[in-house]
């Protein structure tokens, strides 16, 4: 083990292959290894890409040992990774590591025999739900590297991580490769598949899993038929109804007065920084975030503000947006709620933008969209003195929850703020505090925060270079904000947390390390062991 | 000197550099050797790349002998190209090697001085006019090499083609490096860009020139920010009336009888072979095929037949194609006519789609647009009894013109239509025939040529493989067609020359290699020698 820049100790090989530790948010990277894209030995003239197995191509392409890939687009719905899972077992293939971008629980039943069958030799990627619990329980052979969007494309883009075989699912594809998931059989439909074209166009081979072969040539592709190998026809590539659960049920959270405050407290730091105006760019994602938007949504009109652009997970909220005129574009690199209208405005409105995982979040471009962006909303289980997030562990010390593009929006934004409650009560009735000396595990590191809101008040990272925060320090009194140390704040939450029930116990952990949190720029920010 | 396949003699090495004989239309190119992309060094968060000069750029990122890029998509105006030289000569750079795509008459009185004075070591690209001319006679130190635009995206996406910096002019460019073709000042609005996107993409450093600086997020973006190092704001990055001249001239055409008739009989050949029917794709690009694409479409509405796509240099009537519903969907890689209408379409007709030109043309892709072509009719200055192509000499043996899209697209047609003329006269009255033994250079071998029309007959290549040349055989007398052997048919061209006036002098050539032809996948064709 050595200390990174962080003082958290982490390994220096993780299953086998040497990592290197953190060393600041902005470190640089090594972008001289950039990756060769996958190109072909002279196609020919046109032969279609239409028919074989998947099975077929793993025993073509796939060696016992060796990488496939499957993007996460339809969150908790298991069919394409079933497909995979299916074809590397027919194919009696051993060992195979697979890089995800999401596993959700809908995945485990077919993730966890494979891994425990030996077929699975691994897993990179967000583990949710039960596959984090099997991770957690020190049940898999290799440690698991969780990345951040921007990093799983840099990890791609650079040539640190290689595969042999992507595997895309898409509503719709013409005979040559050319793919998109606004068109095809709606149930299939899924909004913007870029996220896995920095895959497709790097893995030595991919195939695609439609659900509909188009007659024509695709006009709309964005994944295009220079890098596609195969186009396999599937009776369902995936169910969009996958979408739209936990997190990301706007409904649900509307129930929830303590989202409602903090969702309350989170737009009046909006107000008071200033950040609200012509040209501002914003990205504010799942969880309470949702609620700052659609309030944000109102405000806007009211005071005829238009924005520059939003990007992340896209609801209807984006599309008023773009329709209302009150942001210039929208761009979309992944559906978080199915929907025609969504979907339309995605393939026909020309200020509605796909974008590629690469292009979005990768610390590897010369720029990505993230870095652009004036201000993030973003959640966390718990933040420390340093500003430290933790997005993956829970109270308990187990691995619970994936990355996301959480770490590079952080990054990027001239304001970051981060939304949470003070405290939590287990379903055992034991209470935690979210606001701690020190988190569990770090996912983000406090140079790239600079607010902290919860429901009982909000602090401001002193360290924070953030353009916008003299001024909402100037004003945070007049738009009734309570400004507090994170000292202050963890008092509150500590108290909040024992007025709510007993303690939990502090997490007792083992020496076995289980999970691995890869900083965007691939070095170790910390890892998670197994729990006692 | 070694002899390829074709049994024309080529050299070994190019300017120093070891090249490879050409060894059959599909041979198979190593695609291990996939270039890495051009990728940052943590850029950091959004930062504005607008500033400094190109002088500047070039200072840091050019060295002596190094090798920069510059597009054609402004065809005949030398604005970018001025301002590059500009720059080189500015910043004291010596031998620098420019990879261009087409050099026209206007460019010329800006790369000869550059040649001269060394600032320019020398030249890759289509050569014409006064250009071509230069070459010709032998007074650039170093062999041109010749590509057609598949074989410059190859070269840049396998990495034989290595670029210090890539500067692509563009009308509106985003602070970040967002670009397209179709907004900003309209006088340089010039249609898709895409073309310029792999030597951006690949280039260790990237430069737009803009006109205009978009004040937001640019949501249309052939050429995007991930690749791209500057933006530096220019009065002009070129005018577009610079484009539509010459062989892209509709209008001047309509006057000449012979093309007419020649129109005429391609559209025979096309009617006899049933390739005209719901679904087909087809190139039809510069010369007498504009006329055809005019017919072509008066006779598609006729009969109710909707065609797929069609791809190449596009004009109003491609544009009349798609909003008359007679194709499915239009490839835009370059513009031929510079119209409002076009960029409107291109930018909001949502099967009105922009094509890099890898995507388009690369042998390097796992598809490139041009193979999925039924059928492409293409111009040649002559034809000889193995059905190779010369489009680059004249029938004085001078090198006069530029290779373009043609051998791409001949090599990925199912129905490749040759259309010239028998004979033609030269400005001294003496007159030479365009069927020939042997050609001049090989440019498109004619392993990949179907059909030669003349406005004397066709012929139809014995060789072929086509799957439409059985029908048109079998149906080619009822539709008047006069079919014809090569050798008769050169015969014809031989008699009309001479009731045209005195033969021309066969040239006689130096030993002196002036250019030299690559096949797509880079292996040598031929190679033009200076004539005596």
């Amino acid at each position: 083990m050595v200390m990174n820049s962080l003082g958290r100790e982490v390994p220096s090989h993780i299953n086998g292959a040497p990592v290197e530790p953190y060393r600041g948010a902005f470190a640089p990277v090594d972008a001289s290894r950039g990756a060769p894209l996958s190109l072909a030995d002279q196609p020919g003239g046109g032969r279609s890409k239409v028919g074989g197995t998947l099975r077929e191509v793993v025993e073509d392409a796939v060696p016992d040992g060796g990488w496939v890939s499957v993007p996460h687009y339809y969150r908790d719905d298991p069919t394409a990774l079933t497909l995979l899972i299916d074809a590397l077992r027919g194919a009696g293939r051993r060992e195979v590591h697979l890089l995800g971008m999401a596993f959700f629980g809908s995945h485990a039943e077919v993730l966890l025999p494979a891994l425990a069958d030996g077929t699975l030799a691994g897993l990179e990627g967000n583990v949710y739900g039960a596959v984090a619990k099997a991770v957690a329980a020190g049940s898999l052979r290799e440690v698991v590297v969780g990345r951040s969007h921007g990093s799983r494309a840099r990890a791609l883009e650079l040539g640190h991580r290689r595969l042999d075989l992507a595997v895309a699912p898409v509503p719709i594809a013409d005979r040559w490769g050319n793919a998109n998931g606004v068109e095809g059989p709606y149930s299939a439909q899924v909004g913007p598949v870029a996220l896995a074209s920095g895959d497709v166009r790097f893995a030595r081979r991919s195939a695609l899993l439609t659900g509909q072969v188009h007659p024509g040539f695709l006009a709309y592709h964005p994944i295009d038929m220079a890098h596609v190998d195969h186009v396999i026809e599937v009776a369902s590539p995936g169910d969009n109804r996958g979408i739209g659960t936990g997190t990301t049920d706007v409904s649900r959270m509307r129930r929830d007065p303590e989202r409602l405050r903090i969702a309350e407290l989170v737009m009046g730091v909006l107000r008071a920084s200033g950040v609200i105006r012509d040209g501002f760019n914003f990205q504010i994602g799942s969880g309470s975030g949702l609620l700052v938007l659609d309030e944000m949504l109102r405000e806007m009109g009211e005071r005829g503000i238009r924005g520059g652009f939003t990007v992340g997970g896209t609801t209807e909220a984006h599309v008023d947006l773009l329709e209302q005129g009150l942001i210039d574009v929208l761009l979309d690199g992944q559906c978080f709620q199915p929907s025609a209208r969504s979907f339309r405005s995605l393939r026909e409105h020309p200020r509605h933008t796909e974008v590629s995982t690469s292009l979005y979040y990768s610390p590897a471009a010369k720029q990505e969209g993230s870095g652009l962006m004036d201000v993030v909303v973003l959640g966390a289980s718990e933040v420390d003195l340093g500003f430290n997030l933790n997005t993956v562990t829970g109270y308990d010390g187990v691995l619970r929850t994936g990355i996301g593009g959480g770490p590079d929006a952080a990054a990027g934004a001239a304001l970051t703020v981060i939304s949470l409650p003070l405290a939590r009560v287990s379903r055992g009735g034991r209470s935690a505090p979210s606001i701690r000396e020190r988190v569990t595990t770090v996912v983000t590191p406090g140079e790239v925060v600079d607010v902290v809101v919860t429901e009982g008040g909000l602090a401001v990272n002193p360290r924070s270079s953030s353009p916008w925060v003299p001024r909402l320090l100037e004003r945070a009194a007049a738009h009734g904000l309570e400004l507090m140390s994170i000292e202050a704040l963890m008092a509150a939450s500590t108290a909040k947390a024992l007025s709510m029930g007993p303690l939990m116990d502090s997490p007792r952990f083992t020496d076995q390390v289980v999970y691995a949190v890869e900083w965007r720029d691939g070095r170790l920010l910390d890892v998670v062991r197994r729990v006692e």
